[in-house]
């Protein structure tokens, strides 16, 4: 038990809040099983046979959740038995595993990518559980995203169902920021701070030219989270399109319109775009080039591509105005770079997290910070929904109040904001108040 | 009200929870009020005289807190006049003002340093709030440390004091996050990131020699928060020095008998080192050498070079062992680079709540972080204590887990090891566990 | 004239030979006017009124030239009166100036673009002259590439029909490094580092994936040396692509053989490409696609989304393996940042020779190294050829020889091969040689 | 012979003119053999055994050099036997070697340090060959600095002496750039790069107070290349001290004025020093605190330590003025960092030239750019001179021209100035002239 006498254990009755902020008389609400170390552990040390596998696209920090589950088993609870699953879940059956110590994984933090490599789909649950099985695994530890995690409550699901002393437990994986219930998902301050050479190219090229117009596509295919904060970090950045927030190009109110009034005042617009938005418009766009061949039509799924197109078009055609495209995707140079400190931090905290719970005896379970505490969750409460940019956000607010661009809704809001003003004049006489 | 329309409101009811890692029974404890726009609103923008000033020493991100509190007042509540008090305290009353607007403010966040530049003390209530007073001032941002939040609360209860309608609002700052109530101070996530620089460089120095010790000084007067981030960030730290937790250098147990023990295991060795640690055994150094001059004791100060020395002396005069000893001190390196991506918005975020808060007419108040929720909390409470790494904390033992350093302490340890594996062999027929 | 009195004066007898490889008794070869301050100066500091003006695509360094060209006229010769051309040669005749002062520029350098904004084309001899005459402007800076330049040559041809006694200086701007005579243009140092990024990138991917294929586009219209440089930095390269050699994709010896080849042997394989490269086969795919709309026919211009197709189609439908295909465009990425040290330096002695030269009353002239030693280059020079990558060079050699791609020449090559090892064999007996 | 009957071959008659700023009538000079593959090669591959070893300090791209030479010798000569020698010189005799091929090799240009690692001294010439001998080493490449050099001028010396056929490479390394004959020396475009960093903290810290002084302290023994080239790339710097231009700091003409006078004008002053700058100053001070104890003395040496000190004593105590000095040794920080793309290639050229000079039999060379040429210099040349900054260079007077600092020399240079002013206004009836 190397250095575990070190530890302060973690009550099993310790639980986190899902929700904190509350009013006087709101109820108790949900809450999760606080994660970390346990005084009574399930496994005993020479008796665990730990594997560890890899799924889905590439994010900052693969690796440090690896290495980090590797050394917490070795360090914490003197485990030596730990395999790697090679090229994502059909590794499981169709390749060769390899033995991971500490000596092993010791520098790979340092690299981007995944050193177990990765790939998509592959899952066959009675495969998979039949190799677990045979190869007496007892220890899984599932490092993927919304599919990924599915597929692992299957397994868990199929290791219950055969009775085997086998603990589950998941780290959830999206560059996205997507999932559910969790604050944030590793990698993600990563990609945002990553995403601000991308913006700042499209700045600098187009304040240096005439009418230059700058469109920077971001990952986020269901939500805008990265678009958002990144967004927000630079500050040089006109206009947010999320999948969120529905917009429209065309007429008053709408994108276009917003576009000729800031190269009016300013000479030069930034948009940034998360590749989930707008996906009704590139659709349609689709059907309209029907019978062409596959190669042109897989290009104009690509919404970047398509508003860029479709603004330069407007302009040209239309406004007859000359306007300097600038057109960046950087995805795979921010998917691909190694996890910045923060990121390595956390990445250890939910690699420890895990070990943690799976020592413990628990399974079926992904880790994860609930209100900034680690916890751990049923791994189909994280699945069942996604995290998703509310509109009705203060996050959203703040960053529409930094942009001031269009909301892209109808105009009963000029009346709020009317109203607002008289509220503010009445209270003009209020006395200042202490906090 | 130039973008407020598009906001949601915070209702004056919403608090957020000071504990949330609980009982089932356990009572409810401290709430501070949710940060965030008000409905109604306090002061008219055209009657707002905003003023901003910075204290103290540098940390990342001054400049975006300046730069959103400007074009928060400005684009959010229609304010145009705001001051710049320059250099400190002593700027109300020894210095011309600047005007701060947002084209004036636009680029400053990509660069260090403060813009409204910056002094130590010079803080003389009486003078300042004459000034405020006389310049007819009636919302006052104070960027500070503890001492400048102390500065703050007098300023606040001398206005009370006075009857003025002027709203006090506290930024606090301070690398070292060393405040209390707050989650963390803006700046430190920066700085953890940039620390990884000079321990990098330090690992590489050493591990390309022979018995290379490499010792790296962080910030940290009274907190080693940043040793502690920094090292679980990088995994290259063998041991973490931090001004909590004591430490000895001879005998059992002791710092050279860890170094000497990792040189013939490894090679090499790296300690962080926060620079208020062990300065009881610095301030003992500089009594021998009493009778020197100035210079000489100032430079005795430094625990960093201090500790060198003392390895230093320790391996080549006592073990006969030549080390190659690499020592660095980045902290101007740190302080003085601008905010990444992550503190920019959580400074966005803390300009905006003081805004926010002012507007609706709050004073004496500072901003931050509650469990992630953004909200208010008298001045006072974030001065009358300091936030330090508490020792039974879980990120200090993960810190423990990942480096395996001595803990300094007494034997009675080895006993409980003991005692944890006897606990583990009774539960080992347990079941496995569903979350 | 501020600091002129600590310079090393240049002789007007200095030149610079352009050839420096030779043998014992080759010719002299062409020489160039050394670069540098001269003892007699033409014109005097208060008569001067100078111009500078940028042209074209972005590039790292502009404003570090820009801000040299205006410190060096106002330091080492006290002149004051200098005004900016705003977006380009249209600016002389459509725009308004700005004066450009030590304190205007003073950061400039720090920032990636160009202070003056740019724009293409808009070259009007007439109307340009007309301008400098009217304004009454002695000294135009010109930066700009290979149009640019020839339209500097223009100007400086009519100024000299209308006897003016104007200079006129071209600092030759171009990021693809291909203008004749001059060692390398600025800013192609830092693009050569910044493209090691999209390199990185593009390897991480491909190598946590199964059959990963890379594909990273640079600049290079009509040369290679981005590509050949970013490619021999990096070593992470399986083949690299450039206009000067021609490449074909089917059929022994080919690109698709040789990729089946790299990913049987490592699983992976990353293609840098040069923009200009097989820019025949583009055209001849927009052949066959011809009638279809615009929009369609440019995308498939970029050769990098065609490669990428080509190899995605030949692998999935001719080869059926399923490949894992990652296209990187870091175009802007690039071009956008400030220039490194290495170009700061690099564009301050452009900058201080340009102005030097011009003081000293030279017009008509280019500056550039020439064998690392600064010169004085006429304009037609530098604009009668274009600078490419030789086959024959060292450099590409030393490329092959690292990369080991196919050469995508016939196969007599293989011959060669035997006739060296022959030789080899026959010197053994060859005793070893002191230098 | 993989590879290299694809590169073109110089023949043994090429060579590069050590002057190439010649008059009409100069004389042709010293020339060098050019580097590069010959056709006749004296080594069979299979025969081949050679060695490599990293002495002295740590240098940016000392590991590229190591992986060029493995894989130039590999690729190029099919050369299987390499072997490492380890931590320096005597790691020929007391320490075993390891294995170095293409696969060990592979990514280790992307870390600091040198993965052979190293040592100071050990140099034992007998010990040396005799080893060299009974490992039956053919072909024996060292890198290291000037003190190194010379050791490989002693081992080139007796294997002549023993008669052994041998060849002995060097590959010239320090950071400093004080290596005679060639242009520069690899790491040094990296640390220029680096400094950039350190310079600007110092910028940012001293603007953001009242009379900031920033010291930089940056590598350069007996030269001020790095603090020169940092000066220039960076233009925030107001004066760079070296150890080539003396300079002093009390009265007229002085430092301590200089300072003065900058605090008047700007508010701050940074001054980039060279480690051996002021040397004669330092070793005064330690005279005159003779009687202290080791440590006390050792750092005093520090010449940056001392002369903030000095500063903060003149003004603190001389001139009752306040200052707040911020001194920054950013060393090992610039040392350990991986090389940048520049000098990747750079060092990648210097080891194939090395590996093609061995192969062809030559010895006792080292290897470097002679006026932008690689060629071979007798390792004698290198070594039996020092690089120094000349003041009388082009390069010092761009540096003063940008700083305008003192020169630190007597008053005669206020008369030349008037007479400058003299020759400039009788030559102003000259006609501009065409280059």
């Amino acid at each position: 038990m190397p250095s575990l006498s070190k530890q302060t254990f973690v009550s099993p009755e310790d639980v986190v809040a899902e929700k904190i902020v509350v009013r006087k008389d709101s109820p108790r609400g949900v809450h999760f099983r606080r994660a970390g170390p346990r005084e009574k552990v399930y496994f005993k040390s020479e008796e665990v046979r730990a594997c560890v596998v890899t799924c889905g696209g590439l994010c900052p920090g693969i690796n440090t959740v690896i290495r980090e589950i590797v050394c917490g088993l070795n360090y914490m609870y003197g485990v030596d038995d730990i395999l790697g699953i090679e090229g994502g879940y059909r590794g499981f059956y169709s390749k060769n595993t390899s033995q991971l110590t500490p000596k092993v994984v010791n520098d790979i933090h340092k690299r981007g990518g995944t050193f177990l490599r990765t790939s998509r789909g592959g899952h066959d649950t009675q495969k998979i559980v039949d190799n677990i099985q045979d190869r007496g695994i007892n220890q899984v530890y599932i490092i993927g995203g919304d599919g990924t995690q599915k597929g692992a409550a299957l397994i868990y699901q199929e290791v219950e169902k055969r009775g085997l002393q086998v603990a589950v437990a998941g780290i959830p994986k999206t560059i996205d920021n997507d999932i559910a219930v969790i604050d944030k998902s590793f990698g993600f301050d990563t990609a945002v701070e990553e995403a601000q050479r991308a913006i700042n190219a499209a700045h600098v090229e187009v304040e240096s030219v005439e009418n230059g117009v700058g469109v920077v596509k971001l990952m986020g295919r269901y939500s805008g989270f990265i678009a958002m904060f990144a967004t927000l970090a630079s500050r040089d950045v006109d206009c947010c399109l999320i999948p969120e927030s529905p917009f429209y190009l065309e007429g008053k109110g709408g994108l276009f319109e917003f576009v000729e009034q800031r190269l009016k005042e300013n000479g030069h617009v930034v948009i940034v775009l998360a590749e989930g938005a707008g996906q009704e418009y590139v659709a349609q766009s689709m059907h309209t080039v029907d019978g062409r061949d596959a190669s042109g039509n897989r290009l104009l799924l690509d919404v970047g591509l398509w508003l860029s197109q479709q603004i330069k078009d407007h302009f040209t055609k239309v406004q007859k105005m000359a306007i300097n495209m600038k057109y960046i995707d950087p995805t795979y140079m921010i998917r691909a770079i190694p996890s910045n400190a923060s990121d390595n931090i956390y990445c250890t905290l939910l690699a420890q997290s895990a070990v943690h719970g799976a020592m413990a005896g628990y399974t079926g379970f992904t880790v994860g910070p609930v209100n900034s505490r680690h916890a751990y969750i049923p791994i189909s409460r994280v699945t069942e929904t996604q995290n998703i940019v509310k509109l009705t956000d203060r996050m959203w607010a703040r960053l529409l109040a930094s942009t001031n661009q269009p909301s892209f809704l109808n105009s009963d809001e000029v009346m709020l904001g009317k109203v607002d003003r008289a509220i503010i004049e009445q209270i003009n006489n209020r006395k200042i108040t202490s906090i």
